[in-house]
């Protein structure tokens, strides 16, 4: 490999991830391992880390001597050709590859800092799952976000993904979401190792709205948890959730396809949300304490946000402006019960004439 | 309503229940109810009940008097209309709509009994989940049992559908398979309650399909589990169970069309029982005990089999015959664990190259 004022001349993609958090630090891991056999990259990974101390210790010193993010992802070893770097800038500029992990409030600052500092050749890829809103209302997809403010192409990676199980290399599956073929290969090469499996998809959206509507789902099988159903109820409140899934797809995106849907990123991650999840696991403590979302928020996540009810919100601002909230009873429930404006005891009653089973 | 010899003569339909165990209780419920107010169906129910002692009485006898099944389905009235009859001939002469649910290995039985006792013109609908098994070895569809002996169409109704929760009258959903749009819509007046929603599909073959071979994915989620991977793997494990549903039914049986997975009888149904059911339980045990399937069969099931491992036997011996093992890495890898040909600790290694992720 030879570099001339920083830049590769050879070919090999410089890799940098955006992000060192739980889900960050994972894989940074499975990044890290793959591109020391892989022809197609550099060597040296180059990972932004927001600094904190740590102990009196800087987390990018920890990470850069003891190869472990003691915070974030304490018990796995990160592999040292991932350099961590305090300085935004510093870490991203000349890099062909950007991995965006970061929470998604974050990811504007982050991509207003980048704006003049990156490549025009880059390519996104983003692991982060959620929504973005737009000005006026409704919802905007986080890579369509870099996209326009960055003007590269970003990719996205969903899938049923617990950071710390893909850090103990327990085996499970992903779904890259991206038009374009060939990219879409590199990124599977780049991302895939042999407990990490990746099926790449080109109905991009999908892949990435799927990460964000399960959670609204999720919300709504914590209610009938809480409210006691069984497990018929709750397999009900799941399936109908899908099929809402799919037609806000159909609705608001184009071109999406139902067998992406059976992907990882959209059956294999909503169950697992349904099942395992904090939005499943606060909607239930909603219904027997009788507490607000927010109280719960905190006492239970730490102040952290729940990503359903305000999901819910934007998905209900979008099919109130098209007059299609019947066609949605789960989606629209969900949002007036965190909303306070329907009582969780109704939730079952709303989906007793669902359209699927007209 | 008019009668001669028997016969109604005002178009109204003779409903039988041939069965009377957890399921067939639970159905006789909806049922019953729903014919007291509907046109289309004569109020009397007939139910085939298996003759049995209980503390000196006649489980007919119960049934008929205290209205309640105190032996398969304790604690749920069942309507004072669906009348229990000991004798098969009996109960089902004159029928219209034949509800079978009965344990699968009694079905070629009680079909001999009923050839030449039934009208041309019945129709019949099968709740079992399971296969019968060609001569000669491979799977055939109960309904197609059915159809070939009594010479009459059958329908079926599958789903996520535990009966004790369905007796409770706790929201579920469930699929009916039939070919013939009319005949659907019948039925799905006879089983729609508000509680328990219908949804009529054409893919019959596809519907029954999915109701037995969900139990070999069970069988491999309970390999997982037992195992000690966390939801990651179990989440990958239903997805691909489902993928090789679909790909099976795609390669054996004709017209099979992929939004079929994603109604009541797929996705809800396999999710259910990944979670929930007989299947995955034994197998996880498999894997702690070191016990064979048989010995915990006795243990735990009282001696009643599991639909997984026979399942996977007859499936794989498809496969087989048509080469195509290698596409179907999980039902091969679970049918050889249960057979003791493959170590259970090699199950997941078994996905890693799965056709999917090429």
């Amino acid at each position: 490999m030879t570099e001339q004022n920083g830049k590769t001349t050879d070919g090999k993609k410089k890799v940098c991830i955006v992000g060192s958090g739980n889900w960050g630090s994972a894989i940074a891991k499975v990044v890290g391992n793959n591109v020391k056999s892989l022809d197609e990259f550099e060597t040296e990974v180059k990972m932004w880390v927001f600094e904190e101390e740590i102990n009196g210790r800087k987390l990018t010193e920890i990470i850069n001597t003891d190869h472990e993010n003691v915070k974030y992802l304490p018990g796995h070893k990160i592999p040292e050709n991932v350099i961590a770097v305090p300085d935004l800038i510093d870490s991203a500029k000349d890099a062909d590859i950007y991995i965006f992990v970061i929470p998604h409030q974050f990811l504007p600052k982050v991509c207003q800092q980048l704006v003049g500092n990156i490549k025009s050749t880059a390519l996104g890829v983003s692991l982060i799952k959620g929504f973005t809103m737009k000005e006026g209302g409704g919802i905007a997809l986080i890579s369509s976000e870099v996209e326009n403010t960055l003007k590269i192409p970003c990719a996205v990676l969903m899938g049923a993904n617990i950071a710390n199980e893909v850090a103990s290399e327990n085996y499970c599956e992903a779904t890259i979401g991206i038009n374009n073929k060939d990219q879409g290969l590199l990124l599977k090469k780049l991302f895939q190792a042999d407990y990490f499996r990746i099926v790449v998809c080109e109905d991009e959206d999908t892949v990435e709205l799927c990460g964000a509507l399960k959670n609204i789902v999720a919300t709504g099988a914590g209610f009938a948890d809480g409210l006691g159903y069984g497990d018929n109820t709750k397999a009900a409140v799941i399936r109908l959730g899908l099929m809402e899934m799919v037609k806000f797809c159909e609705a608001f995106y184009h071109g999406s396809t139902q067998s992406t849907f059976l992907e990882s990123c959209g059956v294999a991650d909503l169950v697992t949300t349904c099942y395992a999840g904090r939005n499943r696991k606060v909607a239930a403590a909603f219904v027997k304490s009788g507490k607000t979302i927010e109280e719960l928020e905190k006492e239970m996540l730490n102040g952290q946000k729940l990503q359903g009810p305000p999901t819910a919100e934007e998905v209900n601002f979008m099919l109130k402006s098209k007059n299609m909230e019947d066609r949605f009873p789960m989606f629209t429930a969900v949002h007036k019960i965190c909303k306070g404006d329907l009582p969780v005891e109704e939730f079952i009653n709303c989906l007793k004439n669902h359209p699927e089973h007209m």
